[in-house]
């Protein structure tokens, strides 16, 4: 593989800004990758969405990215990654990385009662995917799973820190409290928004998992492993997000979470 | 892939009961899959040893192990690691595995001022490998690297917590304590039997990698990307060690470092 290849860009993509939490830690991790980010803001969120429709929507932006030349996709949402990752991962012929198995993998090394929660879209949870990773992984492993679908709403719109949101998570993960669970997957990218409020609410004895933080660790172990890594340090112009939806809310968002002045977003189309 | 190929066995293999804290840490995090060990320990240590020497050698471990069908291959050591991966990664088709970009990569992560340091035979710090690797990816970290030759036959004689290791351990890093480092790569698969002691020397200010540990999440990422997971329950006993050396003194330390009673540990003759 030629030097030039590595310095290719690392495409990530998402329902809306979630997967900017996996960038967050990407950017850290890996200061010299170049990173295209795309982020369906327009159609977010996927969770309720047919399972058809969200392998449709995520080809989509995975095209608009391999016609950018990126050397690896990181499928930056759980409700994408549950149901299309093993389908671009057989087509496309540069690595692809989902979310849920990084995510899934840490709450086994976490836990230590094997009482591991997972809250995501309905999307997700209705996939089952991680419960079933966790239990052919761990069989001993008890699962409970929540659907939230009112959190990627409050994170798109620019309300995770609101006493709107508050309100809205502690109401939501009442059920789970109950559980004697000691590690809780937060099964969506959105999720690491709400964070404080989650930790907050679930008490500190948890284990909050943040699979898109996982996610990076392994973005690193296959950039070594195939010989990807770029070492040529990278110009920090060198992040380009696109959105369907508003570059300004897209922005706000981003920079808010981020912490990085000067982004460059792009509104896109895709589909018709 | 059969999901018969995907019970096969992972192979370690080192130059001598090194690697064992490498399986120890795949055992706790894979349970379910079967481990064949290859410890070279009548040609150990490795360190002093010219390359082209480590190179035949872990080339002779690694047929023996192919032989028996393995489905990954962990080069659970610094110096054949240093030397022999990327010959072994491009000649043989299934993944493989080394020790030292897992270390790296973790050392990175933990280290707060950039100085990192790196113990390990002489034959890893001869070639700067750990130096490379974690230069190419942060150029601006401080890395210092330190021979300690006298640790592995410490190890092997099993006399890794008696006074004459103390003194040992104490007296080779000494030049360590005076470089401001936060955080120190233990670049040989034996030190973690030291690390009480080495974390006594150097002060509970500093962060302590254990490459081999680390390289378990590397064994578990490429598992899950090549779909290569074993979901069948393994038997305790589907692991199985040869040592080129006393199956007597191998056993008597793993048991103590694995705590496993009955292991199966047989001689062989590698070589001529």
């Amino acid at each position: 593989m030629s030097v030039l290849s590595n310095e290719r860009p690392i495409g990530f993509i998402d329902s809306g800004v979630g997967g900017l939490t996996v960038v967050k830690e990407a950017m850290r991790q890996l200061p010299n990758e170049e990173i295209l980010y795309v982020g369906d803001t327009a159609r977010c969120p996927y969770g309720p969405r047919p399972p058809k429709q969200v392998i449709e929507f995520t080809w989509q932006m995975t095209r608009f990215l391999l016609k950018k030349n990126i050397k690896m996709l990181v499928i930056a949402c759980n409700t994408a990654t549950a149901v299309a990752l093993e389908e671009i991962k057989k087509s496309v012929d540069i690595p692809v990385i989902g979310v849920i198995q990084p995510g899934a993998r840490a709450a086994l090394k976490a836990s230590n009662n094997s009482r591991v929660g997972v809250i995501g879209t309905l999307g997700t949870v209705k996939s089952d995917s991680y419960k079933n990773e966790l239990q052919e992984k761990a069989p001993d492993t008890y699962v409970t799973s929540l659907a939230c679908p009112k959190f990627v709403p409050v994170v798109e719109s620019n309300q995770f820190a609101s006493s709107v949101a508050k309100k809205i998570v502690s109401e939501t993960l009442k059920p789970l409290k109950l559980e004697n669970l000691d590690t809780l997957i937060l099964g969506c990218t959105h999720y690491p928004l709400l964070r404080p409020i989650i930790q907050n609410v679930m008490g500190q004895q948890i284990t909050l998992i943040d699979s898109g933080a996982e996610t990076v660790n392994d973005v690193s172990t296959l950039l070594d492993y195939f010989n990807l890594n770029n070492y040529e340090q990278t110009n920090q112009k060198a992040r380009t997000f696109y959105t369907t939806g508003s570059p300004k809310m897209f922005k706000d968002i981003a920079h808010e979470w981020l912490q990085i002045e000067n982004l460059n977003v792009f509104h896109i189309d895709l589909g018709e």
